[in-house]
């Protein structure tokens, strides 16, 4: 199983100050959670800001996975979103990415293969204390990593 | 001139951890910065999280500075947004939201006074080293505090 939490830890910082971790994940879905108390805001709920990345980065780490479990390298872009805020989220908070269907994952992966670069939409579901508070569409990218940046500078 | 600062320092942890701070306001214009190194990613620009949360809050900044310079007391909260990333953000952040035209200003202060409610849409656009990384456009509401809120529980 990839060990995401490890690569967002190490790579990116901010993840960490927030508490996010990964929830779950199969080629169906995939879950990060993140407490309330370090992505509070003035009303005692959980900041947008908060709100967004989670979002932004469950549909991200949804394509990074997938891309990893097929065996490619490849460096993932979120070109794109749109976010609507239903309603406060007053406990902690899980987004879930349920993935695109069968047919634009193939799409996907055969792009990716023929002309090294691939972009599908995602949706994500926010929910905290089990009640949907905000819901995401966002365009990503998933480009074949450039082999001479695996070597040493 | 309102602290803007001091209240996401105490109120809203995590714009700490990004490093966030105001770097001008006024009634024409409020841009945010944030260093690029708390908000990195793995390929090594700023993370899609913080550019979202940088715009989100620039918006909300700039309505809730809006409303504290006229002696309103309200929650300000970001109701729904679009985000185009444009290219990656290699240095530091500044995010500027340049505010809405007179007559849109006049009916969102009359709204407030009249229901004690109001909602305008605000874009806002994020550079780093002088180029042109994000365009946002976000629907901020804000409510007039009850006032039995002000009281301890």
């Amino acid at each position: 199983m990839y060990d995401l939490d490890a690569y967002l830890n190490a790579h990116i910082p901010i993840t960490r100050a927030m508490g996010i971790t990964l929830e779950g994940y199969d080629a169906g879905q995939l879950t990060l959670s993140a407490p309330l108390e370090p992505n509070v805001n003035d009303k005692g709920t959980a900041f947008a800001g908060s709100l967004a990345t989670l979002a932004t980065l469950c549909g991200w780490s949804y394509t990074h996975v997938s891309l990893a479990d097929a065996g490619c390298s490849a460096d993932v872009m979120v070109a794109k979103s749109e976010t609507r805020y239903l309603k406060p989220a007053g406990g902690g908070l899980q987004a879930t990415c349920k993935g695109p269907d069968a047919a634009t994952r193939s799409r996907f992966f055969e792009a990716f293969a023929e002309r090294g670069k691939a972009r599908w939409t995602l949706s994500v579901e926010l929910h905290s204390r089990g009640e949907l508070t905000v819901c995401y569409e966002g365009d990503y990218v998933a480009v074949r990593k450039n082999e001479r940046s695996l070597k040493p500078a």
